[in-house]
């Protein structure tokens, strides 16, 4: 059984919007990706979704307010809750949600990840 | 909606071996819990239980090997295996694990904590 470095995983890659497998439980996924830019409104029919900075700032864009975060803050998106990543500058986050999860949830389009690699 | 700032939330309690819960996701809880010295053996039957650094250093021992963790190292202890957290000096560690996990597992005695604070 392996420990998940987090800061060693994300030297591992540098591409956007791509989440990365990094570990299980039960049904759920450990992910790892980095941000840069806008994302896209979507929302998760199904699934919660927990979202925490490892490092740099993300606001997450929900349709009644801004949630801004820092590293060490997390937040959780209910399902059913429309929103949007933006990151002004590059930022590390850790996701942990179903592993049905879509990364842009109800939409589909070139941005999506039906595949996700494991590292 | 609230994020969590788990620096903050951790500054708000010192008592050590007491997971408190800062967030739900499904049927999950995300917690937050201070350890030093040595826990106990246990297991859980039914959960996967993940443990992440936020500070210090945390062995996790196992039958077989002792997982050494430190900031920003996470663990999943799958369902049915035994282990013993140890903790030499304070750690600040992040759970995410299914509401219905019990800090003993599947041994009851005056350190097992039947209804955690929400912080």
């Amino acid at each position: 059984m392996e420990k998940v470095n987090v800061y060693e995983k994300l030297s591992t890659f540098s591409d956007y919007w791509s989440p990365k497998i990094v570990g299980e439980m039960s049904d759920w996924h450990v992910k790892l990706v980095k941000l840069k830019g806008e994302f896209l409104w979507h929302l998760h029919e199904n699934e919660d979704e927990m979202f925490m900075v490892i490092k740099g700032r993300l606001v997450i864009k929900l349709r009644t307010e801004d949630i801004v975060l820092n590293e060490g803050e997390l937040f959780i998106i209910p399902k059913g809750t429309e929103h949007m990543p933006v990151a002004e500058d590059e930022v590390h986050v850790m996701l942990i949600e179903p592993k049905t999860t879509l990364n842009t949830g109800n939409v589909k389009n070139e941005r999506t990840k039906e595949h996700l690699e494991e590292i």
